[in-house]
């Protein structure tokens, strides 16, 4: 299934022998090996060779080195460099702390620091509500990792997390104009980690946890809610949720089924599944089924997991037991948060008629999308090279926009359910179709539309 | 001694009846109320009154009070509101957090976030160093605090802290182009606070330790500099240490006098008092006495606190014995961080011919630097309103930019000595004079040499 992908662009530096269709050959060689050519610009021009800046997007690393070689094999061609663009985006980092003041004469400097900012410092120390008002922490939230699930790489440390949440809070930034910064910590300890972000949170309105295993995460966000007066965030869980929801509420809307009448399967039962679960529940479904490695989880299933126990007891109505396979048969939804390929077409044609699959695992979803779609109505995927991506980034920015605006301390269900109506509701009746069930990511109104469900959601909860 | 300051500078709206005299009058009532004008801005005009924004500096907020009451006495002037621009100035904080990288479409996203985003986390936990080249890490450093010695303000705790190490990232930034980052902990457990930096120092190139009280600041400071491999300034020490020795090379120049030969009074024996002491030491200076609370510390002393132990073994050659007052009789160069008003008119003059005094304590000197001026041939303070000001900022934003350029891990005496010939070789031998032994804050090449002068000490160190 791998296309070429902008992901893995590359820009090859190729010296060859003049001749008018020495260009148009090296975009074949190019196209043969598979890679996708964006650009041809001629670097250098002489009498007998000229130098080309040939660039083309490729499925992985190693294709691009069959592009290379597929450049060198051709006659009097030498490949002399390759330069990587995604690499070249991330040198020296995606973030920059800028000052909103100019400091350019002493005037400047005795307001913005010493000694005008005593008198700031000092109406804090006195009315520590101030700190909203006279701080960042009016409009920052830190980006809270261990580095221990870090996408579909697993374990990687903090330090190779960073690049990820410098991207993240790039998006913050670019899409809700929430100042986010990335905090990647080197230990993976529950304790240590509650401890530290506890100690962080006075220059902070807000805590998106990020990439944390479960079940460690779990345990982290609920203590922080508990223990800190700023709203504490879990993307994987809340933000996955939200937008889970936002694409079924619509995808329901095509086939024309209420939710609580629906059977839906969910495969996963770790960060993801677990929020999307509850988030479900409290929209109003009635008929869930979580299934995990083991299968169908039932209230046979008795575990010393509060997670697993709480599935136990308020998913599967039917007391069904069996595979996920054999949970497939009938079923009206799948939602998938878990691993590739698990699901084959047969298990697909086995759902109700009408069927909704939503197979999310990243890169590879749960099931081949093209398989899926000759039986489903409507197949929706994490990957932004199908229809429907179900991707987090149409919520946690409006998310917490909206906190922020409100000066929200909690977060509740139901703000978590005006953030998916609010993204729901951005595709209109016209536009909705079994292709287009969920808002571009690049949609420029979703962040504002979710700011505003949730801050309105906050002001009802007062 | 207090002047009106833009730091306490008020903008009062004010309705006052038509008159040709009428603006005059607003000015001159501010004027006999001690305030000093800055603008007169009429902002609306009717037949018969107007409304005009008078911007005035005052000493403080008991004045902007008294400035209000003397335009309210006016005959038909109403002062309506009081904006204060300091507190304008720091709305919603100083900082912001920006992208360098553009995420208009889904080939930015797939580059900069994912899937592209993958290959650099994958490189950089193959190869631990990469970080350095593709993160923030490489221009990024920590400003860390636990609010327990701010400014002269005392322990007033981490949120009533952020508006100062706000004030610090923006300097950074502004003068070095170094991306500084406020870390405000709640905390003031030593260990917690060695654990959390370590914690933290994946997403840092350096950590810049701010208003820590001693003597917790110097065992953070030992600790994190012995357990982590990015450098660890404490701008309380090293910054004014590298100042305090800038100014006093010049002042030494100005009256021809070698810093191996004179006798040098130090008052204070905290932070900046130690590592300005040990810094003079390293540079050759031979006879300097510590003098605290107490009075000069000399060998009799005997502490368990190591920091003490070494100012007894390493100053006061003659092991002289007496109060601080005591001990300026004669003395060469006083260097003053410590307390207001703690020496008089006649301390001055009992000392050596062609004094040097550096009276540094804020915002009130140890003593008047009129009176000071009268009998010592150099007078410098920490104030901007004397000349001669002593201002770390001529320090710490150059020495960083020097630290992340040459990738030190570690910071040397060698390192300090050369910032602070850097900064004492701005002023040219055609500028020096009495007045003028230190450069401007607003100097636009300090910085830049400071940077300089780093990186070629820590080159020679390799």
């Amino acid at each position: 299934m791998a296309v070429p992908s902008p992901g893995y662009s590359l820009t090859l530096r190729v010296q060859t022998p003049v001749s008018i269709t020495a260009t148009s050959e090296l975009a074949a060689a190019v196209g043969r090996a598979g890679g996708s050519i964006t650009a041809l610009d001629v670097a250098e021009s002489g009498h007998e060779s000229m130098v080309v800046d040939v660039s083309c997007n490729t499925t992985d690393a190693e294709h691009g080195q069959i592009v290379r070689d597929a450049l060198n094999a051709l006659e009097g061609v030498t490949v002399r460099n390759i330069s990587d663009r995604t690499f070249l985006m991330h040198l020296g980092g995606k973030l920059e702390v800028v000052p909103k003041v100019a400091l350019r004469n002493r005037d400047d400097l005795s307001r913005a620091y010493t000694p005008g900012v005593a008198r700031v410092c000092m109406a804090i120390a006195e009315n520590p509500e101030d700190a909203r008002n006279l701080t960042i922490k009016r409009n920052t939230i830190a980006v809270v990792t261990d580095g221990s699930a870090v996408l579909g790489l697993g374990n990687i440390g903090p330090a190779a997390a960073l690049p990820v949440m410098e991207g993240k809070a790039a998006l913050f930034k670019q899409f809700a104009n929430v100042d986010a910064w990335p905090v990647c910590l080197d230990t993976q300890d529950t304790e240590e980690i509650i401890m530290i972000v506890k100690a962080l949170a006075p220059v902070y309105g807000g805590v998106n946890l990020e990439d944390i295993a479960a079940p460690r995460c779990f345990e982290i966000e609920a203590r922080l809610r508990e223990e800190l007066d700023i709203p504490v965030f879990h993307d994987d869980q809340h933000g996955t949720a939200i937008v889970t929801l936002a694409a079924l509420n619509n995808a329901l809307r095509v086939v024309g089924k209420q939710i609580d009448k629906v059977r839906i399967v969910v495969s996963g039962v770790g960060a993801a599944g677990n929020a999307i679960i509850q988030l479900l529940v409290a929209r109003g479904a009635s008929n869930v089924i979580a299934a995990g490695r083991n299968g169908a989880i039932s209230r046979a299933d008795v575990s010393s997991d509060p997670h697993r126990q709480w599935l136990a007891e308020h998913t599967n109505p039917e007391q069904f037991t069996g595979t996920l396979k054999e949970a497939m048969v009938g079923a009206d939804v799948f939602i998938g948060v878990s691993a590739p390929n698990i699901l084959d077409e047969a298990d697909i044609e086995a759902m109700n008629q009408d069927a909704i699959v939503f197979a999310m695992a990243n890169p590879d979803p749960e099931v081949d999308p093209i398989a899926a779609s000759r039986h489903a109505a409507v197949v929706a995927t994490g990957r932004s090279d199908y229809p429907n991506q179900i991707n987090n980034v149409l919520a946690f920015p409006g998310f917490f926009r909206g906190l922020l605006d409100a000066g929200v301390s909690e977060i509740t269900d139901e703000m978590l359910l005006a953030a998916a109506d609010a993204i729901s509701a951005r595709v209109s009746q016209a536009e909705l179709n079994p292709g287009f069930i969920i808002p571009s990511v690049f949609d420029p109104h979703v962040a504002a539309d979710v700011a505003e469900a949730v801050s309105t959601a906050a002001a009802k909860n007062k």
